[in-house]
C-alpha cells in the first residue's frame, strides 16, 4: 500500500481499483473488533448505511431540488427538538458535524453584539478544540475558566468573568474528556438576566442525557436544554450517539430569527438564501439520520444507552477491584476516565497501543488519565481482559 | 409525505422506514433525466458509490485509526497537485467542499500577517458566495473588483484596490455564473512582488482546465495553477467535475509550512493535531474520490471534459441558430450564459420551471441571462428541445 503520485492517463481497471481499496480498508482500524475505546464515532446500523447511499447525490445547499431530503431534515431537527424541548420558534438545520455547529452558533453571538470591539466568549477549561478554533477564526476572545471538583466549569468564577464585553458563553452537556454536564441551570439564569448568548454543546450529550432521562435517571444530572429560557443554540451530533452516518451535526436555535445573523446570497441556485457556512451541505446523511431513528425510536435509543450505561458500570467495578480510580465515582455518560499521575499517562497509553496490549484509548487532561469512551460497538466481554493488560502495563511500567 | 414532527417510541419497523425514504427519493430532483441544467454536483460514477460506502465509518480528524484512509487522501491530493504542477513543498487536505477550502485559505492568509488591523481582500464581483462568507467570519473588509468586458476580474481596477493592508487576493478559475478565469498571471506577478496571498478558487475549474489543457486547448486561456508562483493556495472541489461523491473539496497550498498558522490541538484523539476547521472529517468521500480519479484516469476525465465541450458549443449553435446571444463566443468550460435583459431574467427562469417546460435553470448576474451547465450527465439530445421551449417561453411572455 503506498501513495499514488500522480494521476494515471489510462482508466485503471475497476477490479484492480477494488483491490487497492481493499489494501486501504485492510489496514484501517475497525470498530468492530472492540480495541478501539476512545472514539465517539460510531459504526452506523445497516438501514443508515442504505439511506446514506440512496441520497448520495442530494444537496441541502440547494434544497429546491430536493424537497424530499429537505422534509427529511426537517423531521430530523424537529424530532431533535422534541427531545431538547424546543419551543415552536426553534430552527436548524444538519451540518457537517458539531464543530461547524459550535463555529455558527458563536458567529450568531458575535453578529448579534453589531460591534467592531474585541468581544470575549466564556468557556470551560474543558471545551472541545472547535470552541478554540472558532474563536480564533471569529477574533473573539476565549476566556477560559477552570473546572471545580467535579470537573465541571465553576460558576463562581464563570460569573466574575462574564463582563460587558462577553457576546456568549458555552456550557457543555457531556464534555469530551469526562461526560459531564457543566452547572447549566444557573448559567442560564445568569445569561438571560444579562442577555447574553448561552450556546450548550451537546455534540455528545444530545443522544445520552435525554434518554437516560427517559429511563429514569431524572435529577441525577442537571437540565441542560431548552427548558432552560437562558438556553440560545445547542449543538447535537447524530454521526455519534444518535447512530447516523457522517458528517452530521445539528445546530439548533430557540430563536429562527437568530439566523438572520447569518444569511447570504447564493444567487446561482435555486434556493437564494442559505444560512449555513457551506454551499455544498452534504444530504447523505440526513437521511441517513432520519432512517436510524426513526427505525431506533425512543425506545431503541433507551435500550442502546442502558447497555452502554451497563458496560459503564461494568468497567468501573473493575477497575475498582483492581484498586484503579475512576475520575468519576457515578458516571452519568458513557465514558470512564482512569486516574493517573500526570508524568505516566503518556506512557500507559502508548504501551496500552502495543502489541501484545493492541488497545486504542486516549488521554484526559483535567483530571489527568486514560479514557475510555463505551460506545454501543465496545462489548462487554472484551471488558475484564482491557483491565487485565492495564494492570500489565502498569506492571511493566512500575507504576503501582 | 409530511415532516414527522416527534421521535417514535418503539422502532418503526425496517420496511416502513424504506417506504418512507422511497416517498422522499420520489419527490427529489434526479439529474439522471437531464431537466437539471444549473447545478455544478454530479452523478457519481458506481465505484465512486462502493468506495464511499466501504470507508463510511472512517475519520480523517483521527487519522492514526485509519493509516489506509490516510494513504487514500495523500494520493488524491498528490494527484490532484500533479495536475496543478505542485511543487515537492506542497500540503492539502481534503475538507468538506469548496467553501472550507475557500474560508481556510483567507484565514492563514489573515493569520499570515499577524495584525489585529483591519485587513481587506479583494476579489472579483463574480467570486462564489462562500468568499463572502469567509470575509464576515474572518472579519475581513472585502473589495468586489467590477468584472470587465470579458466578465472577468478588471486587472488594472484590481491593482488600484490593492493596498498596504491587502492580506489576500482571491483569483477564480472557472467562475461559477460563466465559468471563465481571471487574469491570474498578472494577479500573480503583482501579488508575488507585494507579498501578498494570492488564492485560486478552482472549485469548479480545477477538474476543467488541466484536461482540456492535455487534450490541446493550450493558449485559449490563462495560466491558474502554481506554475504561476505567485499562487499561495488552490481551491478544487473532487465532488464537482471530479465525480466524486459529497462533500469533498481540496485545499492545496504551495508550501506545507503555510498550515501552521491553523494549528490545534486535538488532546483527546490520537492525532493530536488538526490543520482544518472540523473536528469529524467525512473520509467515506476521500476513498470515493481517489476510487473515480483511478477509474477515469487522465485519458477519462479528457473523454469527459471533450464530451461537454462538444454540448455546450452544441447548445451554442443551436441558440445562435434561434437568434438567442450566449454571453461568451467561445466557451472554455462546459457553461452557457444566454444573455436577457435583466428585467426578463428572472421571468424566464421561473417559466421554464413550470409545466409543460419543466427544466431547472439558473440565472447569471453579469450579464444579465439564464444559465445553464453542461455536467456529465446533461445528454445532447435534450438540448433542442431545451432551446424550443426556451423560444415558446420568450414568445409565451412577449419577449422577443
Amino acid at each position: 500500500m503506498k501513495v499514488i503520485k500522480s494521476l494515471n492517463g489510462e482508466p485503471v481497471p475497476i477490479p484492480q481499483v477494488r483491490k487497492e481499496l481493499d489494501e486501504a480498508y485492510e489496514i484501517d482500524t475497525k470498530f468492530e473488533n472492540s480495541r478501539v475505546l476512545y472514539s465517539m464515532c460510531n459504526s452506523p446500523p445497516q438501514i443508515a448505511r442504505e439511506a446514506h447511499l440512496k441520497f448520495i447525490e442530494a444537496n441541502l445547499g440547494d434544497s429546491p431540488l430536493y424537497p424530499g431530503t429537505l422534509i427529511l431534515e426537517k423531521s430530523v431537527i424537529s424530532m431533535i427538538g422534541g427531545l431538547l424541548h424546543a419551543p415552536d420558534t426553534m430552527a436548524g438545520s444538519i451540518l457537517n458535524g458539531g464543530s461547524e455547529a459550535n463555529i455558527l452558533s458563536l458567529w450568531i453571538a458575535r453578529e448579534k453584539r453589531n460591534t467592531s470591539k474585541e468581544l470575549e466568549v466564556v468557556v470551560p477549561e474543558s471545551a472541545h478544540y472547535s470552541i478554540e478554533v472558532a474563536c480564533k477564526m471569529l477574533r473573539l476572545k476565549m476566556r477560559p475558566i477552570p473546572l471545580d471538583e467535579n470537573y465541571v466549569m465553576d460558576f463562581k468564577a464563570a460569573k466574575e468573568n462574564i463582563k460587558e464585553n462577553t457576546c456568549a458563553v458555552v456550557g457543555i452537556a457531556g464534555t469530551t474528556e469526562l461526560g459531564v454536564i457543566d452547572p447549566i441551570p444557573q448559567l442560564s439564569k445568569l445569561c438571560e438576566e444579562r442577555g447574553i448568548h448561552l450556546h450548550v454543546d451537546a455534540a455528545f450529550g444530545g443522544f445520552v442525557f435525554p434518554f437516560l432521562e427517559l429511563a429514569g435517571w431524572e435529577g441525577k444530572f442537571p437540565l441542560f436544554d431548552f427548558r432552560l429560557m437562558g438556553v440560545r443554540s445547542i449543538t447535537v451530533d447524530p454521526h455519534k450517539m444518535g447512530r447516523s452516518t457522517q458528517p452530521a451535526g445539528a445546530l439548533l436555535v430557540r430563536e429562527q430569527s437568530d439566523l438572520q445573523y447569518i444569511k447570504f446570497n447564493s444567487y446561482y441556485l435555486s434556493s437564494s438564501v442559505q444560512h449555513t457556512m457551506l454551499g455544498t451541505r452534504c444530504s447523505a446523511s440526513v437521511a441517513s439520520a432520519y432512517a436510524v431513528m426513526r427505525s431506533m425510536g425512543k425506545n431503541g435509543y433507551i435500550n442502546m444507552l442502558q447497555g452502554c450505561m451497563k458496560r459503564t458500570n461494568y468497567l468501573c467495578r473493575l477497575l475498582k477491584e483492581e484498586k484503579f480510580q475512576p475520575a468519576i465515582e457515578e458516571p452519568i455518560a458513557p465514558i470512564v476516565v482512569i486516574k493517573f499521575p500526570q508524568e505516566y499517562v503518556e506512557a500507559i497509553r502508548k504501551t496500552l497501543q502495543e502489541s501484545p496490549y493492541d488497545w486504542r484509548v486516549s488521554v484526559c487532561r483535567h483530571p489527568p488519565g486514560i479514557r475510555v469512551v463505551l460506545m454501543p460497538h465496545v462489548r462487554d466481554d472484551i471488558l475484564p481482559s482491557f483491565v487485565n493488560d492495564l494492570k500489565l502495563v502498569c506492571e511493566k511500567l512500575k507504576i503501582r
